[in-house]
C-alpha cells in the first residue's frame, strides 16, 4: 500500500523545483529502471510484487510492493508500467582536461525533452561521454527527458554550465557548430576531439556562444542547391554530425 | 463567426475515419499553411482578419475570418495559431519506374506521428521524392504528422501499399534495410537508386518484409564493439542512413 504522501512526493518530481529541492529524479518502466539501477543510488522503488520477485538483489533505500491501482496513481506515464523508481541525481563535475581530449556535445538552449533525450542517446551510441548544457536548456532530470534517453542517462555525463565562459576557457580545442553558411561536413576534416554546439529548436545558436565557434559546419542537402525544408530537427542534425565525426575517425584508424 | 458545425467538422479531422470519409486533412499555423498552400487544394481557410489582410490572393474554397475565441475552439494545437486550413488529400499513384531509378524510403509500420513527420522532412532534405508506407504505418494526414513534416508534406509523395507484393515486384532494385547484423554503412557501396526500409519503433522490420531485403545495413557505434544503447530511434537512424547515401553520391559526382 502506497501512502498518499509517497504518491504526492513521486508526482512532485515532475517539477524542477522539487527535483532541485530533493536532489532526486524519477524513472519508470522495467527496462529503463533495470538499465540505470547499477549506476545511480536508488532512494525509493515501487513495483508490483511479481516484478520484485523476478529480480535478484535489489539495492534500494526503500522498497514498496504496490498494486496496479497504486502505481497508476503515482505514475506520470500515460501507460503506467510495473515499476517506478526515485534516484539520487549524480553530482558530476566538469573535467576540462577530459573535454580537451575527447569529443563532447554542447546544448545551447535545447528545450524539448524528447530532443534532449535523443541527443543523450546519440552521445551514448557514438561514445561521447560528456554533454554540456547551457543553464536554460531543458533539465536532463525532467521525467520525459529521462524516459527519452532510454537508459543512456546512466552512461553519459550531462552537466550544466555558462557556455561563453566555458568555451572561452577551452580556446585551444576545436569548437564546432552547425550553421546554414558553414563548411560541408563531408569536406571538413573533423577532429577526434572538440566540442560540437547544437542550438535551440527555434532560435539556433546564440551570438554570444557562436562567437566562440571556430569551425562552422553545414549538413549538405541533396541535390546540392535545391529548394528544401530550410532546417533539420536538432536531434536529427546531431545524429548526422556525430555520425560523420565518427566515420572519419574510424577511417583514420 | 465560425459555426458550431464548422468547428465540429474541423475537429473531426483529428480522426482517420473522418479524414477518409471527407478526403481532407488539416494544417495549422502561418508558416505551415503558407508553405503548403501552393501545392494542395484548400477547401476551407479560417484565419484572423489581420492574417488574411497580410496575404495576397488566397486560393481557398471558403475563407472565414475568425477571432481568437473561434480559432481556439476549432484548433487541435495546445497553442492555437492565426490560421487553420482544410486541404484536399492528394491522390498519388505509385510510379514503379520512378521507384526503380530514384532513391525511396519505405516505412514498415512506423507508428509515431513525430517520427513519420521527421522522416518526411528528411526525405525532402535529401531529395527523396517517394515514401512508401505499409498500410499499418501512421497516417501521413494525422494532424500531428502533418505538423511534424514542417511543410515537407508538400514536396514528398507519401503512398500506402502492401509491402511484400511491392518489394517482390521491384526485385531488380537494391532493397536496403537497417539491422543489427548488417554491413557497416561506411563500408557498403550505397547506390544512387533503391529502397531503404525502416521498421516499426518496437518491432523493427517484419519477417515477410525482411525477406525481400537484399542489402542489410548497420550503423556502427563508436568505439566499435563497445556496450551502448542497443538501438537508435527510427527517425535518427533514417537521418544517418540517408545522409550516408547522399554523401557517397556526392563523392561519386
Amino acid at each position: 500500500m502506497l501512502s498518499k504522501s509517497k504518491i504526492k512526493y513521486i508526482r512532485s518530481l515532475a517539477m524542477k523545483k522539487f527535483r532541485n529541492e530533493t536532489g532526486c529524479f524519477l524513472a519508470e518502466g522495467n527496462k529503463l529502471v533495470k538499465d540505470i539501477l547499477p549506476y545511480f543510488e536508488c532512494e525509493l522503488l515501487i513495483a508490483k510484487p511479481a516484478w520484485i520477485a523476478g529480480q535478484g538483489d535489489l539495492r534500494a533505500g526503500e522498497l514498496i510492493a504496490a498494486d496496479n491501482h497504486d502505481i497508476e496513481k503515482a505514475s506520470l506515464l500515460k501507460t503506467p508500467q510495473d515499476v517506478i523508481a526515485v534516484f539520487k541525481q549524480p553530482d558530476y563535475q566538469l573535467d576540462k582536461e577530459e573535454l580537451k581530449h575527447g569529443l563532447s556535445l554542447v546544448s545551447d538552449g535545447v528545450q524539448d525533452p524528447g530532443n534532449m533525450g535523443t541527443i543523450v542517446r546519440l552521445a551514448d551510441w557514438f561514445g561521447i561521454r560528456n554533454v554540456i548544457c547551457s543553464p536554460d536548456s531543458v533539465d536532463i532530470f525532467n521525467p520525459k527527458t529521462v524516459q527519452a534517453t532510454m537508459g543512456a542517462i546512466a552512461r553519459v555525463r550531462v552537466v550544466y554550465a555558462e557556455l561563453p565562459a566555458l568555451l572561452s576557457d577551452l580556446n585551444d580545442v576545436p569548437i564546432y557548430g552547425a550553421f546554414l553558411e558553414g563548411n560541408s561536413i563531408y569536406e571538413e576534416k573533423l577532429s577526434a576531439n572538440g566540442l560540437i554546439v547544437m542550438g535551440n529548436e527555434g532560435k539556433g545558436i546564440r551570438r554570444r556562444v557562436a562567437q566562440h565557434i571556430t569551425r562552422k559546419l553545414y549538413i549538405p542537402n541533396y541535390p546540392p542547391g535545391t529548394e528544401t525544408t530550410e532546417s533539420l530537427n536538432v536531434a536529427v542534425a546531431t545524429a548526422i554530425i556525430c555520425n560523420e565525426f565518427r566515420r572519419q575517425s574510424q577511417l583514420r584508424n
